[in-house]
């Protein structure tokens, strides 16, 4: 069944003409589906990441039931942190907890290079699976350095990032080490999605946005670079995304990827001013208004899709699908999208 | 002594010439100073917050140890929230918690309209003695209408403000009696800080930035602006503060406030671009930055410097102070603005 590299979503990222505008939703792939929580009601969730045909199963869901125009591969932004020899765990309503979070070079040196097929045989596994199987694109993922080095840093979910930001501004050798290791082994395991069938690639960087534009660019834009330039020759989509990302995106775009993705904060019209005509934006309703009413969430799609204004537009969500979040809102939601006409 | 109104922070404030930049400490009150935590070990936040004597005692401290240009009250913004007749703690690490949260038209009801003299007494004993006291201004201060929603309503801290959304889009008749209530009250607790001798007045709204700029508008910005246009009799500067404002500053500034709060994320030179010359803005030092070794802090600090030009810039964070914050660096901080010229 390969997707066709023709599909509306692989040509909304190339900037080519669609039939409609593509639709998918981060986190579609767990969260709030009933058929998820029934899987994770068995399995913890690093369980499910490290069982390909649990992988393919929750992949698989949102393709069938909401009618999206990509499918993104479920796994966690860990997975080859703990692969890199990091004893972590997923604990419900906190997120990543690290026991023994890195805070100095010799920390940093407990981080095993990924050798993706022998560390994560699993996720490729998946992949080559999945992507015989779907009709629609496989979307592969990775966390970016500075995400990552967060969790590493904090030791868990962070508001202020003191940890991590103390880190880079006290020893920047230290840091930057971090920054190359972690940019290696993302390169390395993007790479390796790619050769197994993955049809587009998103680096999520999701708490990017708690930088200044000053350190983005001195502290982690090279590290981002470097990945995104080390795929550039698989020519396949590559996808950057984080929040809080409204004073960065003019730097963003710099990095040359093929596709930024945008939360609610910045309508779509002003984004592309700051971001120029060559790249595609993928966004940006926010996850809550799918709690709203539907005429509401309607209303709202349409604000999204007008400011996209239906060329190199993707719609998403700006942020992860809420676990909140009724299932039937997103099936409406694609249609919607689908039906929209510029 | 009462300060002058010829003080440097309220000349700053009003655009006027200074000797020197001014600058004070969002949480200079609390949070790092020893003397502080030695208050805190024998009361809880609230108690100190309903005495006067323990309000002068830790709000005067900040100004005798750094030499700041500003004393800010210490007070929470839910003080008013619990005198408006809603049951609330704040527990260490978490933050403010409501047992029995707002979710309805009825709900609403439960909140009383603010009487400052009769139901927060003690707030207003404090400043009286305070601006007796102190050689430097005393800002008073309030949660906005938004801010202090999002905890009445999620019952604590929240990273998605998802039923705060749920709410505001699912039934806006509930939404807007929400804010007409907060920004009433909100109102007269800052009038009367006004009336007992506070010099100025700061307005947080630290969560807006979780909003589009559309919601804003219509959602959030007549309250705000209702509050702000409330005070604007009394001749006293009025500072607006929140963070991850940037794709907001240019609605913030149409609000007409003195001095807008900018957080890290955004140049001063930037911003000014954003909020025009007829305002003064307050910030952006990263608290993170005050983590690092010295020479790393004083030369961001000179960039924040240079980037506020000298002129209508009150020096601050972008956030409160660290809990892990050295008081000394915050001390040396203080010399290095006060020496800089442009």
């Amino acid at each position: 069944m390969t997707a066709s590299s023709d599909a509306r979503f692989l040509r909304a990222c190339r900037g080519e003409t669609v039939d409609a505008v593509p639709v998918w939703f981060m986190r579609q792939a767990g969260r709030s589906l009933p058929e998820y929580l029934a899987v994770r009601e068995r399995h913890p969730i690093l369980e499910i990441c490290r069982t390909p045909e649990l992988v393919a199963q929750v992949t698989t869901q949102p393709v069938d039931r909401l009618g999206v125009d990509a499918a993104i591969l479920f796994s966690d932004i860990v997975v080859p942190i703990q692969a890199m020899g990091i004893d972590l765990d997923i604990r419900p309503g906190i997120g990543p907890v690290i026991d023994k979070p890195i805070r100095n070079a010799q920390d940093v040196d407990r981080l095993r290079p990924l050798e993706p097929h022998e560390d994560v045989p699993f996720v490729l596994e998946a992949i080559r699976g999945l992507v015989t199987d779907l009709d629609v694109p496989l979307i592969g993922f990775g966390g970016a350095p500075f995400t990552l080095a967060s969790y590493l840093i904090e030791g868990g979910p962070s508001r202020s990032f003191a940890r991590t930001k103390r880190l880079m501004y006290s020893d920047p050798a230290t840091w930057h080490k971090l920054m190359d290791r972690l940019a290696e082994s993302v390169l390395s395991f993007l790479r390796a999605q790619a050769e197994a069938g993955a049809q587009a690639l998103q680096l999520f960087d999701s708490w990017v946005g708690a930088l200044s534009p000053e350190d983005f660019d001195a502290l982690v834009a090279p590290a981002v670079q470097r990945i995104l330039g080390g795929l550039a020759d698989l020519g396949i989509p590559r996808i950057y995304f984080g929040v809080n990302t409204g004073p960065l995106l003019d730097r963003i775009a710099a990095l040359d990827p093929d596709v930024v993705g945008i939360d609610w904060r910045v309508p779509l019209d002003k984004a592309r001013t700051r971001v120029g005509p060559d790249v595609t934006l993928q966004g940006n309703l926010d996850p809550a208004v799918c709690l709203a009413p539907w005429p509401v969430v309607e209303e709202r799609a349409w604000e999204v899709l007008r400011a996209g204004a239906g060329h190199r537009h993707i719609f998403n969500l700006g942020h992860g699908v809420l676990p909140e979040t009724d299932p039937d809102v997103l099936e409406k939601l694609v249609e919607t999208v689908h039906s929209w006409r510029p």
